[in-house]
């Protein structure tokens, strides 16, 4: 990675649309977090321990939410997240990308490879596949036979697009994730288990991010979705003929069963599970753990095993907390209760 | 992926032993789901739902349980996903393969390699190994020095076949699926955790097939085993010295630990743990998400933390949702009770 | 893998740190499980069950705890576990490896090779890249540029090490894990989530193992750090600035949410899930399954969902299973108490 060119706090302040406080001509080259607080580095302070802590270090400027500190230059934003994002664009380092096709690439035939595409050393690209413009395909990458691939997107080492996959434009696709393997089907039998044919289509929509080690199954017939904007973690399984919705936040090693319908806004934490043919509604939350065994209501935050609403799982946890004390010390505190 | 020659809905019928009902003679050219119904295509229909869209797309055939339409040729079969596997055979678009040897290919001394093998570009073939005939070991895959195929086996892209690992006939590894890593054994101490080498077999039968991203580790001594016909779901984790009987049934992200017996027929849902050196008994089945910390009885199904008996975690779910209420609601549930 | 030479029980003995039993001179060419004992092996005993197996198989000698046989060479040991360890480091086959630089291996400018290093076919070594003496990167992995690696480590195929990735001495890392992906940031917003970009460190110190397809992203900003001799098994999540400290146990399928810190010695069972930003702390132990959403006090045993004190999980457990019962049977339970 290298670094960028400085840049003063001023300058900085109206990049994040913030509001300088002290001197804005100091120079700015690095942003850092605030235990690595040093001269000629910015830190975006979440609250007063990293203020000092970016004090004691040094540090060129802050970034506050409020109550700028007087002795150092601020900007004060509305949100420290994206101000953190923002700066990090501005001023983080930029990686070293390899650049062009590299001579040990294998590119098959009727390949379609947009401007300033980058394949790696020893990527695969199948026949016919749709590489849009300056993709970045990285060594070692699997791109299958049909695959289409967006402008702007990054396909990092280890990562396998099954035949056919197609995948809109800015994705980032994670190392060694898999993206349109077969479903899981059979036809449970006596005499041996009769595998169902996964021939059906895996679409990614725009600006969907796939973490690493994620795997993502081509549908039996029809298609599994991904929809806009929708954000995967690391370790996740997406079962064939599911649907995600727009906007969606799945945190690492959830699994999701086969045809489900996830609409959009939903958020999972982690190891969120969700069994088949159900559907959970526009903007609902799964707690991290929950075992999701039918339907979700939009909007509602579920938690436990089986999930329901949380205060719901809340005053089951309560009750079985005061079943378990001692059954005087249970009547005592009983009697406290109206 | 290629399309195949039509056929008319009487020689389907044949093909998947169905009954004929209306007109036989009708061209069939594909395969579809319901939604996606159109002229020339079957579709494979499980309820009434299902039909109507296939008569609104103007499909050429309808495969269907009971209760044929009057106005459209139909194929009634006792198995509808039955009927779903065989149409996608014969119907279905034919995979494109990569074919023979490519010059890519790292063919290592003393292997031996089957008629009609292929292997794709960057795959690697390790001294020693035996390929059986018409298996395809597809690009970027890894097969280990010593690793013995069977016949007619397909291993994906980054697939990793361990040293020594052995495989029989008719077994697919989805892609990034690990097969033979190092068992996970230490002796704990405080001055440093003490590797103990992992020097075992892997042995995988006839039949089975690995999702994306599943580990099956080696045996510590002695060997890990998956029996023939079982079917493993994405992101399962499988410990060293395990042995799977024949005709399970694994769902994703399952983690069985190590040196436990999961005996023949055996069904997990997704997301079940295993406890070490258990045994799961023949036809047992694991609802979704189930902790098992003990042996399970055959036939038996469990579910919950820790796993016991459905019903009676059923009747805990039920006390536990009593208890949350209201006294006085909970008095008046009670009265309606014998 | 190659056998060794032979070598005597009495050699053995003194290897292992054990008591001689019997005749000294009898020659131990291999290791085996106890089922597979025959002339010429050695084998570890466990249980009575285990000697009558290796009598069985006419074994050459066997190692216990106590009480050894008189019809056999034994050694008698205090950790039999550790023996094990030991016996396989000296007579267990020995792995066949690469050796040198594979003339297809893809090694970039300004890269620093240490003595002995082995580099595998298809494996690519990025721009800057540091690997210490007799460290074996094997055929199709992945080493990013500016990635340093110590000495005497083992990474094996298809393992990604990302941009800037730091491993210690003796550092094993298995097939299909991803060290240095990015964390998972976002700024969640309703007209689409911004990525905040993920530039930190990834530190893994020496000593540790990671399992197969194991997942530990880079820090948004500073680092996340997996601790000296911390043993990580298979399919295991590690977010963004995660802090593991030293001699950790993780065992396979567990994930660990961003910013959390594990203090040293602290050991998880399988699928184990822990909330972002809380501490475990030194040397608690979380069994297989649980679901730790706040703070862990060092030496603590939790279990459950969410995770409790062992003890008090327990007993919430009995409490729940005694109202369950029929109202009779529960009445007649409770008189026996006092």
């Amino acid at each position: 990675m290298n670094a960028r060119s400085p840049l003063s706090v001023a300058a900085l302040a109206e990049r994040i649309d913030g509001t300088l406080h002290g001197d804005g001509t100091v120079a700015v080259r690095e942003i850092v977090s605030p235990e690595a607080a040093r001269p000629g580095a910015i830190v975006v302070c979440a609250d007063a321990a990293a203020i000092a802590a970016a004090r004691a270090g040094g540090a060129a400027a802050v970034v506050v939410r409020a109550e700028p500190p007087a002795d150092l230059p601020a900007i004060v934003v509305s949100d420290t997240r994206l101000a953190l994002a923002h700066l990090l664009d501005v001023l983080g380092p930029r990686a070293t990308r390899p650049e062009g096709i590299h001579p040990t690439a294998v590119v098959e035939a009727d390949v379609t490879l947009g401007a300033g595409v980058t394949i790696g050393a020893y990527a695969y690209v199948g026949a016919g596949a749709r590489i849009g413009d300056r993709t970045i395909i990285h060594s070692l990458a699997y791109v299958g036979p049909n695959v289409a691939i967006g402008d702007d997107c990054e396909v990092h080492a280890h990562a396998s697009l099954r035949e056919g996959a197609r995948l809109g434009a800015r994705v980032i696709v994670q190392n060694g994730a898999v993206i349109g393997a077969d479903g899981f089907g059979y036809v449970l039998r006596p005499q041996g288990h009769k595998k169902i044919p996964q021939v059906g289509a895996i679409v990614i929509e725009d600006d969907v991010e796939i973490g690493a080690a994620t795997t993502i199954d081509r549908a039996t017939l029809g298609e599994t979705r991904i929809g806009a904007g929708t954000k995967i973690d690391n370790l996740v399984q997406i079962a064939h003929n599911v649907r995600i919705g727009r906007g969606c936040v799945i945190a690492a090693q959830c699994g999701i069963a086969g045809s489900t319908v996830v609409e959009d806004g939903v958020i999972f934490g982690g190891q969120v599970g969700v069994a088949d043919h159900i559907t959970v509604g526009h903007g609902a939350i799964a707690l991290g753990g929950a075992s999701i065994i039918g339907n979700v209501e939009p909007g509602q935050i579920v938690m436990g095993y089986p999930a329901r609403p949380r205060r719901e799982f809340l005053k089951a946890e309560a009750a079985l907390r005061r079943l378990s004390q001692p059954l005087r010390q249970r009547r005592g505190e009983e009697a406290e209760r109206p």
